[in-house]
């Protein structure tokens, strides 16, 4: 019961932002006596701060406003891409406090060596921030299933159960991205966020949610079928969207033109299927984006305007941070799904 | 609140089966007397019946079952297609009490013209039923939004809103033959439904739910490209699935082979985007199924193997009646849902 009204009042706090105890009480339905008592767990967990001077003896006096603190626990997001490491720390107030990336070759990289450099490089993050970290959370280039990295391809991993001697939350990277651009970018709650990366993923998010599939392997835009006898493509297939507009391809391409075409086919198939609110390119295909929005829009245009208005494109501005945003939020709401853990059980002060 | 306590009781009877009226009490919290009352409502709107003969003054005898009753209130479920119209009367307890379908070619037809000749079909049934008919649900060929079908371009339609002189829900043909699928099918709960009409269309229904996209216009699957130089579609685009796989191109076609690439190749796509439990082949797929089955299949293993097993993939034993079925079923679900419509306010007997 403590829990659970723990978790009401934070997140009620999460949602609303600085809330006085009395409004705390009316909307959560909890008694005022109760409301500061869980209010004073939250302070004592560091989880939250009330502003304004406090006297003894003023607990709860009207005026002072409870909000989430930025300066006790944080969150640790993670990703290994093929091309890099990367680690932010994200305090429970959403404000970015480290981020560090280091470009590294991770092709044919072995996990054990590529996976401690990256919790080196997270604990210099932490030391540095000074934050006491709740959970950590890992984005991947591959598809996730109980937390072991199925395969990632262009890292040449297979079915690498992920360790870094930490609780932690693997998944895979467009999905991280979808959620960090859900939660740190435009404010939209309908779209389909690509991840253009060595590697091409999605993430559909619906109505605020991320759209996983019946297996969690949905969004794999990289292998939807452009030209069936096309180039083979690292999956085993042929003319898969990766192949024509993947980071090698885009690097190798003599027009930008193309690319773009093949993006527009595999998109066109994506709106005829799941009907996205809108579209957002990020990762690498954001700074491509002047070069891409006339071929894709072009070709969106003219596979589905004779059934619809194809849905707005736009780009991301979280650039490669998306996917570790993504995963240090996903902290975030875990601690304010459930805060317990993080208070202890003994009375607030009377 | 009489409302909400309708439909708590009706709900657990839809969901559970029969039940008696001290589990009924049990199951939903509400007392006794309450149950008794609700479920004497519930009994003279004909909604549900008490199992075992009742003297005076037992009402609510311990082991005497309250059950949906099939022999008052129906469901009208409709369909407009390309080459039929259909119209089925399904009882409250799932059972289907008429079913009609004529062949017809609505091509270029009026839709003033046709929706009177299925007015017509329907007022033919429900007077032979002698059913009374709660409300009404029609499948159309086409994209729906607030009731107007944008277009059919099979049938020539265009915005058309669809009046039939009863209140009404219309749908697209392939998210109502994908919930029959549902209710009515397999038991699967998570599956992308393929419909196989004139046009081709898919329903994807995840944990019990229909996918329905932003707008409404998911399930696409007959425009999904294929290969984006190939013929002309009627939608304006080239090369998609209903090119190659829709009613017209099987009937003309010299190889079912080629038809059942187009489909592996279309719905490899739709598992790498949307991740389905199962593909449930419907409509004209289902008894093409023995020539379709080995080129979907392998087309399915060659495009996903590489990275995922593929879904399974099966066929619905609904046929054309999937559509039609769905329709009814939704409406059976308004009536459960909300059954206060369909009782009188006057207390039950004492």
């Amino acid at each position: 019961m403590r829990a659970s009204n723990l978790a009401l009042v934070l997140g009620e706090i999460h949602r609303r932002g600085p809330l006085t105890r009395a409004a705390l009480s009316e909307l959560t339905g909890l008694t005022k006596t109760t409301c500061s008592k869980l209010v004073g767990d939250l302070v004592e967990a560091g989880l939250v701060v009330e502003s304004g001077a406090l006297r003894d003896g003023e607990r709860g006096r009207p005026g002072v406003e409870v909000r989430l603190s930025g300066d006790r626990v944080a969150a640790l997001g993670l990703e290994v891409n093929v091309d890099y490491l990367a680690v932010c720390i994200v305090d429970l107030t959403g404000r970015v406090r480290q981020r560090r990336q280091v470009h590294v070759d991770n092709r044919g990289s072995r996990p054990g060596r590529t996976l401690a450099d990256l919790r080196e490089l997270a604990e210099a993050a932490v030391a540095e921030s000074g934050l006491s970290i709740a959970g950590a959370a890992l984005a991947v280039p591959g598809p996730v299933h109980d937390g072991v990295l199925q395969h990632a391809p262009h890292l040449g991993w297979h079915d690498v159960h992920v360790d870094l001697g930490m609780p932690l939350t693997v998944d895979n990277e467009a999905n991280l991205a979808a959620l960090g651009e859900l939660w740190f970018g435009s404010g939209a709650r309908d779209f389909l966020y690509v991840s253009g990366e060595i590697g091409i993923g999605a993430g559909l998010v619906v109505d605020g949610a991320l759209f996983r599939g019946a297996y969690g392997f949905a969004g794999e835009l990289g292998h939807v079928v452009v030209y069936p006898d096309g180039p083979g493509c690292r999956c085993g297939a042929r003319g898969c969207l990766e192949v024509y507009a993947g980071q090698e391809a885009l690097q190798a391409a003599s027009s930008m033109e193309r690319a773009g075409e093949a993006l527009g086919l595999a998109l066109a198939s994506a709106v005829h299927l799941v009907d996205p609110g809108r579209i957002i390119l990020g990762g690498v295909f954001a700074p491509l984006f002047p070069q891409l929005e006339k071929p894709v829009e072009r070709v969106l245009s003219a596979r589905l305007g004779g059934m619809r208005t194809p849905p707005s494109l736009g780009v991301s501005e979280l650039g490669s941070d998306a996917a570790i945003l993504g995963a240090a939020g996903h902290v975030i709401r875990q601690v304010v799904t459930d805060p317990a853990p993080y208070t202890s059980t003994r009375s607030a002060p009377a």
